[in-house]
């Protein structure tokens, strides 16, 4: 079959607290950009981890390895014309410039800015409340840090906007990203 | 700009002892493909090791790791249409069912058969003469085992063979399984 595909794909990568919404959100614009024909991949931390990373924990290095793991792959799939979202804590900056020096003006780093109080009221996967209980350990927000990303290309702020609002703002950034930045195919 | 892609891609998976001419092979093979305007990848061993599994070393364990982390990203890949080309020792079959069990009938496992004594006189990265040298352990075909594969969709003996014969091999296997195996598109 003939599909349309550019010469690279962008890499939008989510990253912020556990309930900021990056799982949520990847889905919504990868349905979105899935409809519009577009090849894309998710790249959703706890899925890619079983398949990349099954061994490793939740340390400083492991997650900054996993993190450069997935910034590998992400590039993989960019090379050939795939757009790659990655939902990804990402909390380190080492692990940020890492993946930036990999995918260069490809990278579109967007930092879901949301309120601890507000994930911990979300709480989807029922991650505060085991750390609240003692049974989880090394959790972002709660007793692991989060560092404040210093470059990313778009700050949204989850907490006070609607999912809806939110992936408009993804889409327009994206847009913009696609249309100027990008190498593009001769037609 | 438009190309031609398939659903999805073929992963050929090249295994065998150091010397055995995977490299040699895939970059080939990857010339010929590319050269027919088909997107394709090569995995191979020592680079996609940097990228992948920097961190890990050589046993049994981390060997095994390491190959299905490949079969990953090789599966991903392939879902979006590109035809991976995987040059990796994989020395045990439990890794090699791992990755048949990931890729069903997009895998092309092709096993270069070669004695040890001509992979040993080729040496192309000095590794049979380090661990003559006793500077390298956990060498396959040396003092690490290589299980014989029991179910490649082909066996080329690459001892026996010039480069371009057996390049002939593989893409009469990569052809018949495109056209037979894979779900194919539209038009």
């Amino acid at each position: 079959m003939l599909i349309e595909v550019a010469g690279t794909g962008s890499v939008v990568w989510l990253e912020g607290l556990p309930g900021s919404g990056k799982t949520t959100l990847a889905r919504q614009l990868a349905d979105a950009l899935g409809a519009a024909h577009r090849p894309v991949e998710v790249l959703d931390g706890d899925e890619v981890r079983r398949g990349l990373s099954p061994e490793i924990g939740f340390s400083r290095e492991d997650r900054d390895r996993h993190a450069r793991r997935v910034g590998y792959v992400a590039n993989l799939l960019s090379r050939h014309g795939v757009t790659v979202i990655v939902a990804l804590i990402t909390p380190y900056e080492s692990s940020r410039q890492a993946v930036r020096d990999l995918l260069g003006p490809r990278l579109l780093e967007v930092w879901l800015e949301c309120p601890v109080d507000v994930c911990r009221a979300r709480d989807p996967k029922g991650l505060y409340r085991k750390a609240q209980e003692g049974k989880l350990q090394q959790m972002t927000g709660v007793d692991d840090p989060f560092e404040i990303p210093t470059r990313p290309e778009l700050v949204i702020h989850t907490g006070s906007r609607t999912v809806p609002q939110c992936l408009d703002l993804l889409r327009e950034a994206l847009d913009r990203r696609d249309s100027s930045s990008l190498p593009q195919g001769p037609g």
